[in-house]
């Protein structure tokens, strides 16, 4: 885990939302152990309980902030109940989360990324102490971000190495294979991850799973529709299916909300076909 | 006032929300005057109207970001009209807010705190003028902050002595007396001060006035609740009351929202009672 | 286009919401090319497609910002198509939006300020390369504003001289004249902008468009109010109209909503008229 070199950088995902303090209160116990530490925020409406849908987000944004970057994810419903927290370094990043399956799309995407497992006696010796039963975010990942982003520790000196205890929630495209497996097959399939603030759909389809369909239709919702390259492409208040700027399938309406218009929301599954095999269907 | 020595940080909170630009106007503004200001926001989302609820959250927080920062609250249904502006130090922190109720939970718990009544003159000494008559929060809040954060005046320098005017809108735990009297009290009874992003609903009941109780219950919209340690410890959509993070007493709902379970909101009244008189209550 | 010299600050505008990590991302590439970059939020609730609600706030708050800010501006329905970029300095800042009507306020406050039209040369001579179809909040404007506030680069070097293409959508206030012409009017028209957190209705009139008008009366949804000088001299829940701290005229309720109270919203019609005018009409 030699290949972290702290930037000073420190970006915060949680279900927090932003109506109360506690995103504030985490960014001041972090500005009292590293005065000046850059702290950003990449989202903190996460659905509570979805810790995947945390994951998803990180592992297609982490490698947009300078590496050395620390990546703090609290999606936490297992707070003070026995979950480990874990330290992953990917790409020259460090990705701390608790073990609930949060970090599964960042394995799926690095496989070979250590991780170690937050031991208490570290902790300790960081002075990480007086720990409260419910917001773990202030009271341990807040300060060992802190540490680690101002290079005081180093992540593989937080605890032993560790496998991911719990499997991720989300798979990468479940039908008809892997991702890696998906290279000759004529559908590819798997469903709505997260809806963003314009009411598009985007799926846990990466774009190198379907690079191979010429031609490709999108099903969701009963519905097809052909691959564009930009909303422009589509006319106002029509659905377009894209490959969008995180490299996943996206379902949109141009100037409005596919989740409004097809009144569909996350879990949605989606289904990628080649052209030709579509036009073979229709012969029947 | 000698006790403030400026850490270069502030925070912010107020009612003004984040869809206008009146927070980031506000930064601009602290940033012309002194560049390198880091600043935080606490929470932007307090209910217009309810300072008493900023000073909750601040009297929670503002401890847990480094000595030495410059805490602002404008919560203000009166600016422009003459309420006075005033500026407490405590625990080597300084805190900034009209004086109407708001910082009253600072006071209960930090009573020997000197605090300065903001003096025309002297705001016209640092060149706070054009101040329009709706948004001190940019006029004279931010520039203030400015100056206090990198150290170009001090708390004690911006006006005269004073006592808070207005009184607390919000009291320590009602009945059956103050936090310091409720000692040997067999209940405790206080309120919700704020409900949180997940429906938690947060009391002004200290953690030291229900320490004495053992074996608690806690009474709220006809329900009766155990004290438990933290949320994993109830059954998933089961209420749970606990001392929170912030040591006051929370309803909560295992992975649910306690305010809609209960279908209550701020105000709601809540007490706390010892097992042993409950049961001999029972046994009648 | 000389006299801009970077302050190192940089503030966003979009229409992303917070929900979604396209904010932090945006920072994330700013960090990565200007480690020390400090960037401000002004407002990422702009209505989608609203591109001249973003150019209003922007023209009304941008010279709250250090001189040698950059301001970037990303409300872009056709992102992704033919439309340009451009980047336009006024007052010493510098300005980064699509060329779709979103600088048209500025344009009209500021109608010497020099604009240059990106070119495409310049962007990959920056390493402004691998542009999504989506995302160039992402690809382009913040590469371009960390160059820029970090000096690396001048507004004048990143394309040529250029006339705002589309016209502004919001126009100065249309009758029965322009701004400048308003000098000698017994009324001037103009509508709601935006509704703020409060409910308080935003117009585009100017307060030198009305500065003329004694006594004058505000006329809106049928109702006529009274010019004010501040919320506070309303009784609570009345309507009352002031020009505000941005110089524009406003409709407001005390500790309520005008919005909800008028039930009205962006568009809405408003017209000033002088005392005089309103009685001689009474008189007839």
């Amino acid at each position: 885990m030699a290949s972290f070199k702290p930037s000073g950088v420190i970006t915060l995902t949680t279900d927090f939302g932003l109506e109360d303090p506690f995103v504030g209160v985490m960014k001041g116990r972090i500005l009292s152990r590293f005065p000046t530490a850059r702290i950003v925020d990449l989202t903190h409406a996460v659905p509570a309980h979805r810790p995947s849908e945390a994951g998803f987000w990180l592992s297609r944004c982490f490698e947009d902030f300078p590496a050395g970057s620390v990546h703090v994810a609290v999606v936490d419903p297992g707070v003070g109940t026995g979950r480990a927290i874990v330290c992953m370094v990917a790409s020259g990043h460090a990705l701390l989360a608790p073990d609930n399956g949060l970090l599964g799309a960042l394995a799926v995407r690095h496989p070979q990324a250590p991780t170690v497992r937050l031991a208490e006696a570290r902790l300790r010796a960081l002075g990480v102490e007086r720990v409260s039963a419910t917001f773990h975010g202030r009271d341990i990942f807040a300060p060992v971000a802190a540490e680690l982003a101002c290079g005081r520790c180093a992540p593989g000196s937080l605890g032993e190495r560790t496998q991911l205890e719990a499997p991720a929630h989300e798979a990468s495209p479940t039908a008809p294979g892997s991702l890696a497996g998906a290279a000759g097959s004529a559908s590819v399939s798997g469903s709505v991850v997260t809806v963003d603030h314009f009411g598009n759909l985007l799926t846990d389809i990466d774009a190198r799973a379907i690079e191979h369909l010429d031609g490709a239709w999108v099903s969701v919702a009963g519905r097809r529709l052909r691959l564009q390259r930009t909303y422009g492409d589509a006319r106002p208040g029509e659905l377009l299916a894209l490959v969008n700027a995180f490299d996943v399938l996206e379902i949109a309406a141009r100037e409005g909300s596919a989740a409004r218009t097809l009144a569909v929301g996350r879990g949605t599954p989606v289904t990628v076909s080649s052209g030709d095999l579509l036009a073979g269907a229709n012969r029947l």
